[in-house]
């Protein structure tokens, strides 16, 4: 980010006159005005499209105890926890990902609920990894699930809800796709071949890493669980006829209009242990081929942590790739900042003529806010033409000149440099038609 | 919370058959979709408000170095640090307060932004204290502060908007108060006295409790600085008088028409070490007298931080105190659940006549989602009669039913009972025509 690399901002004697400077922690991020316009219009398609499918809002606790997720989430999340004993003696941990935490909550109030829960979060992440683009050891994600409806209908929902979210940031076929599979096809290859329990966990663990390793050390992990890599390949092949849970939501989507943004991909199985069906990921196609999006059927984890049986999916996208992927893309990248010029946006810039007056352009700022104007008050004296040049820094797109003829008000419209005289308990009214 | 205080939800023979149930830390909240609705208003209105002063939202990180509070907040926030060593040996601290994280952000690039900046932000902090009714050890908070202007009409501006704050919530002058004091008046009451520094800083946490201490208690405490109770409930009664800059802004609320909103009270000094002028909290009167929200002049901390000099005053409103006040008070009440009715409001219930329609039905929903509608589809078979239930449970305007006739869907306005058929792809319009 621009500002890390900015060399100190002040001059020698100050910048050596005080104790210390503090900086932000590695991987985490400053969100600064323009910074945080963008996340918060990333969150605002997340929450309009996931509302759009008929699903509410939920968040849970930041921190939470160690335990929940081990075994339960994998090895390579465990190893990255931010976590610690707390003054009462407690093992907690800055949470790594939504599900678990999900889980306990679906569970603890399951009878409360119609099923199936259509749910969503927008909340942030931690995980104690090495600092690198599109991954910081904080994160934002949107978390989106279904729970209590075993049905492949579910799959497909979750599956177009992913595709929606992009196409909603702007996005096409050009630049992404949905890339199906199915854990369950795997689990069955392996069981097939007399693979047991924890020989499928490691071996699933092989697929998921299989891309980004180089041939002969895939071969030669696969031969340590009896397997033939040309085996494994020709599964991978077989695509869609590995299947009938693949079958049943390609079909689906296709039904939907949306078969350009979706290929079958055995490749793909999800790095975490909880999952037990299709699991899927949106991937950039573009622009170097990073994953944006991931989820899948994982039945078995509301069980194991809340006691209580219910089949579930869900998927998730972090703020990281999709921001910068946003950015890199021409059409995503205008949309992205004419909502974050919207968000900075000012109605009326309240310039003050005569400094004894300086009360009365308190009332008049009042008056403009009271009618939902976004006005912004000088808090110190400035001379006029300062102030309207403060005025069309700011973007503003009135000014409201208060002077010695006050009550009356001069206001002027900054673009169309035209202007009237409007009495104080007019200035709301005149602006809205001045619109 | 409902939740915590329920029995186990699920029957014995299944409760004892897993390894384990996960519950949510001490002083931690689940926020389920009725409370998440009622976080996200606050939010809302935090924002809409803010933004009309013409503020822009920011945001930090939520693990900073320790050191960072250490000597700057007081050793009240410091002894409930969430703090640790990172996995890099590092001693971190989750936040427990937004200011001294804004104090870095505004020196380290305080080049880059036109003065004064008005910033804001919505986030969450933690603190490890004992867990009791509008005290949580993880708590929401609205900040809002104005950066590089020494002008007391700044403080000003922040007391208006917070004023506006309880305001838009649909509080009135029967339900809170805004108290201004001057955290300087009462440096120089000590330093007239012979104070020194340190005396000064022990005098002042003195005062900030001395409403909740026992008479006695405080004559010992201020005797053994030299000091008789009477002097300084003298100096307490004398108001407004020992303060040229709480005359000023009282003067300043007054002009904007807010002056039955505000009172002086010097009993006000604030618990935070870094204060340094006017000082104010808002106070509900109704009902318990707790403080709301609370904030003050910091001209020192940007420079003890950042090493840049930079005058700048804000306050913060936490989530828990506001909102336990707004469902206790009618008019605030209503407004919540108005918003959080609409939040979780769905526009259409798509219903399956004819269960080889389902593809159908899905492209009807993808249709309906895409002109902005808010359409849930059913993902697994049932009865039309208990689809209609189901729509009406969860509060659909309107029913699409799709069936044998398709591509002819019937819409059904569910409130007025009226029903009518309408081609697939004129469903959206003719929706919009119905609202």
């Amino acid at each position: 980010m621009l500002w890390q690399r900015l060399p100190s901002l002040h001059p020698a004697p100050l910048r050596f006159s005080m104790a210390k400077r503090f900086q932000t922690l590695p991987g985490f991020r400053d969100f600064y005005p323009e910074e945080c316009a963008a996340r918060n219009y990333v969150f605002d398609v997340w929450r309009r499209v996931a509302r759009r499918y008929g699903f509410v809002e939920y968040e849970g606790p930041v921190l939470e105890p160690t335990e929940l997720y081990r075994r339960k989430s994998g090895a390579e999340i465990v190893n990255q926890l931010f976590c610690f004993e707390d003054k009462g003696g407690r093992e907690v941990s800055m949470r790594p990902e939504l599900t678990p935490t999900l889980a306990r909550m679906a569970a603890a109030r399951q009878r409360d609920f119609r099923k199936p829960l259509r749910w969503f979060s927008i909340g942030q992440f931690f995980r104690y990894e090495k600092h690198q683009k599109g991954r910081g050891r904080e994160f934002y994600q949107f978390n989106c699930d279904i729970l209590g409806e075993p049905s492949v209908l579910a799959d497909a929902e979750l599956m177009a809800l992913s595709v929606d979210l992009m196409r909603e940031f702007g996005f096409t076929a050009a630049d992404f796709r949905l890339r199906v599979s199915d854990r369950d096809a795997w689990v069955g290859f392996a069981a097939e071949r007399g693979l047991g329990e924890e020989e499928i966990a490691s071996f699933l663990q092989i697929i998921d890493k299989m891309e980004r390793t180089p041939e002969d050390k895939v071969a030669e992990q696969l031969g340590a669980l009896g397997l033939a890599p040309e085996d494994v390949r020709a599964f991978v092949a077989s695509g869609a006829e590995a299947s009938p849970a693949i079958r049943e939501v390609v079909r689906n989507l296709r039904a939907r209009g949306l078969g350009d943004y979706v290929e079958v991909d055995l490749g793909i199985v999800r790095g975490l242990a909880y999952y037990t069906g299709p699991v899927f990921e949106i991937f950039d196609i573009a622009r170097g081929m990073r994953a944006i999006a991931g989820g899948g059927r994982y039945d078995q984890l509301v069980g194991l942590v809340g006691g209580v049986e219910m089949p579930a999916c869900g998927f998730a996208m972090g703020d990281m790739v999709a921001t910068d992927l946003i950015r890199e893309t021409p059409a995503p990248s205008d949309l992205l900042s004419a909502a974050a010029a919207a968000a900075a946006g000012l109605d009326v810039q309240v310039v003050l003529a005569d400094p004894s007056k300086g009360d009365e352009a308190a009332l008049v700022a009042q008056r403009l806010r009271e009618a939902g104007w976004r006005a912004v008050l000088p808090l110190s004296e400035a001379k006029v033409g300062k102030q309207f040049q403060a005025a069309e820094q700011a973007g503003a797109r009135f000014a409201a000149v208060v002077g010695a003829e006050f009550p009356e008000v001069t206001l002027r419209d900054l673009a169309r440099r035209s202007e009237r005289k409007v009495p104080c308990e007019d200035l709301a009214a005149a602006l809205g038609e001045a619109e």
